[in-house]
């Protein structure tokens, strides 16, 4: 006999390589806890509705009570041959407490079904990943603080810019943070809608409670369109696509940890404990943990690209296509849940070296825009300014000095507008303290968004 | 001499090759008005705070206007030598009106300023695709309301399985639809920020006044951290991430007008006006609109993965990479605006064929469900009825015959709880009636679908 | 005290949380063979060049084939505090048989290790793969022949066009699945290179022998540089995309598989066997395997995706980032082999349903080309034929009747060229007959197609 | 009246949105010269099988060559209200010489057309990039050649690692380029069939000579199934893919640039005319090349992910979606041909730092493994030696020494079998020459691999 819960209408049972190709079992259990969460309210739903009786409902919900607590423990084998978690569950209750537990199903398909279990998934997912975001937000504000006085030269094209503060640079990533928590919690509206009610595609014929099951699932609608409710995965691409952002944040801290660490540039020590070998030789100390996360930006990424590519062009109403998008998910939430978690383990933990920062600030000229701007205003036009600049840039160069290592009269022979007050202008610590307009690099400026970080976590 | 903006620090100019390769101006120019208008702005601020003369702002305002006119009516020649559209535009201003156009670049740079420019891009474009959005939207109403009383089977797996009306299964799309419309929403609140004043990465030095800017050109909020603010492209990311949802959706859509228009479902017929022929085959008349729409969900999907690729691993702040987003940008927005288009006049102009639906709705045992739920309010579990009935189908299809064209006595071989009342619960009419549940496919809550849609569009 | 086989640099130990993330015991255990294979040949080697003795190697390998034995049986217990299956292998080893497994890892890195056994594992699976599609084109070519004489309409747009033979219509996947076993024989040969030798990056400063080497692993040549061979992940990406391809070419067959057993089209049944059912729906039976497959497609391009955006921009030579590539290496291969073995089972047992398709061929003016072309031989243009034809086309539909259907007369209304033998260019198996060019539909044609498959196939 | 070739069976015109959206011509005219090409060895074949007559053929021929001189040219005005090239140059056609220009497209369809078009188009673009990743690796070579003494240190995880000859360095390139190169090598094979004679689907119905139009247009292969023809776009997709893993190789190339060319690292300095400045910031130099080819590669990914995404799941055979191939192959071909061609002059016009190389590899312990590799030679298992290696670094760092700054007697200390002769291995140039494997760094394997390098260049 077939354990399919289908096979009313069969003249043979499925062979085994459809059982083992068509089969969700061995990923869709991990939503056990969901989907008997889900069934329950469907369950009492049924009771309150009259279309079983109490006792009935008592039956299965003590039952699957039962069940769950066996899975939660770990003490349950779930068994590989089942089709899915659905209709494990469903089979393990009939076995339990005989056919009163056929009834369970009544005005419900698979399709509103595991649309609810993944719907509270992901809600669970999101909600978990918006705390940990949280910590990476502590973690950079924490260090921010910390590390309040360094500065260090800010890079466009990873050539030496215009100087810094450290915090500065940090709170670039706290920004980028606070941008993913907020898709996230607007992928939640989204997600927390009850499909069931939907049945297999045109809704069911009970007279279901589609509102006392919301309510108590804690979902602020129901679905508008049971044909949409089936076959709507919007809300689990929504959530890959935020985890993509968050990943490619976090490609960018791990490519900036990378380099910084390198020997060249010096500018962080990890710690022993975060770092690793290598199985030849004995000196390396690598960085693999920021090189795993940039990394593994490309899994989120095509996991992304994976399911676009599978929703393309399926005509209504549920496709078996749809199954596709779990293990996707599944691999989705673990990556962004470790990703997040070392990164704050790193934000909490790497040395950032002050020295060699400050060293790196005061060559390659990164006084000259101020410079130009000194000259701005000694009424030069910005323009004439800048290529002035240029050439005096071009000069100190060919004698191998920097900006504030000319003399005045040289300095003054490219532009006898420059007076003694320049130097104060070539200095990194005054050209950081000369940017603190909203959102710019200056310690006060700094200190607002600081305040704003901790305001906005509530810390 | 280098038509450059840069060209102090240099000795050499830049090679045809760097110049080619490296010059967006043939394809940013699209953005002339966006930088004009951003000019403007800032102009009108640099005057405000006295950093530069009000008369000077006047003859800078004054030719930008005039460039901006010559621009808009088709009659400036962009000279493709230049490096981008920002340089073009004030290397014009200079031109015009001297060394005076060579000020309106104080206290910025042209990393805030793209940023500026494509903020201000987006935030129209995203106008643009909601109201786009919307007339589909209305197209789907009032498609539904024409046909409200179509029946056609609803289908999973693309085998019919459950008579639905055709105004539900528009509205499906109609849901799909409000879900893009509020992440477009949601995402130009990401948009609607000032980046200027963020400078190169470290902010300006000049006493600029970020809030007149943001107010005068409508934005919301100022940027929070700028070195941040010049390397965020997460706004253009999500707007094509939205737009792939979108066009996956209008794929599904697609895919189904394309599958109806086959002679074998015969469901819909388009207009000769929208369709095309073959250049060896006199007979053809093809879908192409739909199939191209379809199609290309390719391409915008591609836009997204090449931009995040681009982003992936980028250390802070601007790199030249950043370029990249321009061009995968514009084609989304043309695609989008396109496809939207085109599908609004497919909605209105596609004849549904009723008969052909009404006898496909007949045939394939479309009320299966509902007599397995007929016979558990006779009593049995629901698991139950579902064999009995699978295994009534078994037997009716090896007869050649429908549910329906059974008798009384044959369907009470297989169950005897059956009554005369089943043959009410067989017509496909009668089958849609009993799904008046919220989201469901009953006339009744059809309409309620229908009004609260109406609502929504304010229509 | 670790169990790294690194730790004599470092003064703390790893973090728990560093070998998590880090490790990837959990999924490269599944490359135990190949690199146990690998050290076998490697230690041979090691002992021929002098550099260990004998003695050592024999006790080296008779330690090797032991703890081989017992993973091949399955007895053995892979433990997932080990770093990965490298580290795994050789500390058993040592604990076994002491420290004179430690000299096992003598002139080795782990960087040319690890992609030894990638490179092993993926000539395996392309034997395996390119074995596997030869399965299909058995079963495609068989069942050509089986119902070498069915017509159906031919389709463009999924409009009919012209009418086919069913054998042709098979053998145009044939095509792609040529294809695509070429593209993976040409792919063996860029994986069929040898890296060990290359050590971390540099090279080893041992004598190795690396001819010896490859001839024992039957590799046919050396990698040709120490620092690309350590970095290379081509010939994986080369892999994931040649799999792409190849499930693309699936996901249009199992396309037409769903759309061919639609109700509508008729064209196929599935034997129950491989075929499912709805949970709720009593009467339904799906097409759920040629759904997955179409599915999956999206799996295999994230996988793809996911390992090219990994693979950008990675300065040389090994970086973290590379192990990234294996979990998707594996699941693509076990996609690919899956979905093989499920098309193929498909093949072989569908039921082509004749009757259904000889209908469908004459419905639709399918002989409308070899009309235009039968003016043609009559003296038109074939523009002018196309035109005329045409217009026939447009009067036959609007008095509701085929092209053969009309008489004489009212075929020479349109065009006084025609004469009598006309009706036998209007007759689907005529117009079939009449490509006989090679590649076209005739009979003819067709079973040379088939000729040359068996050939190809050396059955 | 339309001006569409196909309008006999239709009532109404296409709509200009039809038009418009539909239409093909303004990107499609990138192949007016194969498209004339191809009808003209159409037209040979016609008038030599006897179809159309020698006058009709000179006449066609004539008229053909006529409209390609002035296409050539640039004089000819691409009417863009055609549908596409090739009705275009029909129509054209017709215009020219009347009636007896319709009779071009006997035996023919745009989509065997079509695909004939693409196929000379690809095999050009194939013929280029061949050449110009051939002008890279002659770059990487000659570079190679000229630099050959330089040591720099050979990184992995960023990290020094061991030293290595910048001319090794390079090298790793060449091995890239050579897969690339091989890699189009064989595409070629796959794009170089004939699918002339194809028609729309079936086949065509004339007499046509398949051979003599492949051997005049020089195809080696005839298409083997019609509808596999029409519908096949593996050879774009393998196009694609092989141009997305050359961008790969180039983004790897260009993120070293990048980071070379910092002012931490220093080891390349990019010429003034391939560098661009900043319009803020008077100092900056910036490597805006490497940094646009290293952008660029997300573009390349993201055709291949639209164009796989495209195909995805499209039934047999031409559907209008694959009018979506060109585009995407356009700006593929266009972007790999700039970025090989500027690699090219980066590979000539940087300079290399010979002494920062040389300082950087002094620094780092780059000596480790060989070290250890020396307490092997003194009677240590590989394991032992490298923790003891360790200890030492370990060790050393806390001194703040090199190991080559430590004593005879502190080296003994941690290692009593070490002796005098150790101080040989710890020299870089040292570490360097004792790597004489085939592909080693080693300054003979180095040469071996230059020379073999020289062969294949065949120069």
């Amino acid at each position: 006999m077939s354990n399919k819960i289908w096979g009313g209408r069969f003249r043979e049972k499925p062979d085994a390589i459809v059982d083992q190709f068509n089969a969700s079992i061995h990923f869709d259990q991990r939503l056990y806890a969901q989907d008997i969460e889900g069934s329950m309210a469907h369950c009492r739903m049924l009771a309150k509705q009259g279309i079983i009786t109490e006792e009935e409902s008592s039956s299965i919900l003590q039952a699957l009570d039962e069940i769950k607590g066996e899975m939660d423990q770990g003490e349950f084998v779930f068994d590989e041959t089942r089709e899915d978690i659905h209709s494990l569950v469903e089979q393990e209750l009939v076995e339990r407490i005989g056919t009163v537990g056929e009834k369970l199903h009544t005005g419900r398909s698979r399709n509103d079904q595991v649309s609810l279990d993944v719907r509270l998934y992901v809600r669970d997912a999101i909600d978990r990943v918006i705390l940990l975001i949280r910590d990476v937000q502590n973690a950079l504000v924490d260090s921010a603080e910390r590390n309040g006085e360094f500065i260090l030269p800010g890079y466009t094209h990873l050539q030496r810019a215009q100087p810094v503060l450290l915090a500065h640079h940090l709170l670039a990533y706290y920004e980028m943070m606070k941008r993913d928590g907020r898709r996230f919690q607007e992928n939640r509206k989204r997600v927390n809608v009850l499909p069931l009610g939907s049945a297999a595609l045109a809704g069911s014929t009970f007279d279901l409670d589609r509102h006392a099951v919301a309510r108590e699932l804690g979902f602020a609608e129901l679905s508008g369109n049971s044909m949409d409710a089936v076959s709507d995965r919007d809300f689990v691409l929504e959530f890959i696509f935020n985890a993509s952002l968050l990943m490619m944040h976090l490609s960018r801290l791990g490519e900036e940890l990378v380099i910084w660490s390198s020997h060249e540039f010096g500018f962080v020590t990890l710690p022993d404990a975060l770092s690793t070998g290598s199985s030849i030789m004995p000196q390396k100390k690598n960085p693999d943990l920021p090189e795993l996360i940039r990394g593994k930006t490309g899994r989120v990424y095509g996991h992304l690209m994976g399911l676009l590519t599978t929703m393309k062009g399926l005509p209504l109403a549920y496709n078996k296509d749809l199954q596709e998008d779990k293990e996707a998910l599944f691999d989705t939430v673990d990556t962004v849940v470790q990703c997040l978690m070392v990164t704050t383990r790193l934000l909490k933990e790497v040395t950032f070296n002050e020295k060699a920062m400050a060293d790196a600030a005061k060559e390659g000229y990164l006084a000259a825009t101020d410079l130009a701007d000194y000259l701005v205003s000694r009424g030069l036009t910005f323009r004439k300014a800048h290529e002035t600049v240029g050439k005096m840039v071009l000069s100190a160069m060919e004698q191998g000095k920097e900006l504030h290592q000319l003399t005045l009269e040289a300095l003054q022979a490219a532009s006898p507008e420059i007076g003694e007050d320049v130097f104060q202008w070539l200095d990194p610590a005054e050209c950081v303290k000369r940017r603190e307009l909203p959102g710019g690099t200056g310690p006060g400026a700094v200190r607002k968004q600081l305040e704003k970080a901790r305001e906005e976590l509530g810390s």
